[in-house]
């Protein structure tokens, strides 16, 4: 054993507890207590489990599962940022590649190095492993929003065209999830919980 | 697709975020804050991935994170058992296997069964990867007692033997990790953390 290599990855391990203190602003499902970054990582990596077979192409699950566990790991020192936020952008910014160096740094060179690459493949979103993880990344607050009467929509004023353009990412990740998150959109509009201008 | 099944994977999505309720009686890192559940099972999946070289035997990482992610899900229904309650037993009651029947058998057939297989396998403990996922929950709750001053050992008068018993899990797993915790464990001694009779 190296030792030193064991005491990073501990080091590792402490310092991703704070992804835990990290709150985001949707809620649990039928609840107004606000999800964390780690709870909500679980949640998408159970889901991807869940819900491999719908991927629109063969995927490397072990993959998706290490992209949404890690995903938010630069919100400890970048911050969670609202996906309709207006003002800042949502993805791989300088602050989060700073972040993930760090953080992701403080393990061994090779495991840090395998770290950063998953998670710049996960934000690039190019490969059919992050379509997948991005999937669950959108449809998890989707079903949160509807559980709760409109959720963040109500909340922050977001309408149906800003949400519909915004999940038809799932698309791209799993038609099928698609078709079932339309019709969660277009339901949400019937019963007035999202509004369309 | 059949959207039967669709339907009962996101049934089970759904009941699942229960989990983030279940409180543990162990505390978050240099805190005061208990952990839940949800939490607790996203640091193991991370621990696994970025500890797995340590295991003693080769493993399937992809069933250990698995085995990680749903190893308490029958606590919706069972309740947080301590690792050091002297009048229950921890291990796969009667009042879980019926947990695991009915939230498991809210998916597909297919996937329940293999569901109930991984949560079964990890129960007994008796395969490399339900050992390697042993011993990733004893060692978080004793990074994190030994972060908070002696944790649930001082709040609840656990002395060292019983420490050492019930952590000596973890050499099943790894015997480097044993290595490391024994180490944590006389470490605590030495500092008054944890007492020794």
């Amino acid at each position: 054993m190296n030792t030193e290599d064991l005491l990073n990855q501990i080091a590792f391990i402490k310092e991703i507890d704070k992804v835990k203190y990290i709150q985001r602003k949707t809620k649990l499902f039928n609840s107004n207590r606000n999800e964390n970054d780690a709870e909500h990582s679980w949640h998408l990596a159970l889901m991807a489990i869940v819900l491999a077979e719908h991927s629109n192409e063969p995927i490397d699950i072990l993959k998706v599962v290490k992209m949404v566990l890690i995903h938010d790991i630069v919100e400890i020192d970048a911050g969670d940022v609202f996906l309709y936020d207006t003002q800042k952008n949502h993805d791989n910014t300088d602050e989060e590649r700073l972040a993930a160096s760090r953080i992701f740094g403080l393990l061994p060179e090779k495991q840090a190095k395998a770290f950063i690459e998953i998670w710049e493949e996960f934000e690039a979103g190019a490969t059919n492993e992050a379509k997948f993880a991005k999937s669950m990344d959108r449809l998890e607050p989707l079903l949160q929003n509807t559980s709760n009467n409109g959720g963040t929509w109500k909340e922050f004023g977001v309408g149906y065209q800003k949400v519909y353009e915004k999940k038809s990412v799932i698309k791209e990740g799993s038609q099928t999830l698609w078709t079932y998150a339309e019709g969660l959109i277009n339901e949400s509009v019937a019963k007035g919980i999202l509004k369309k201008e």
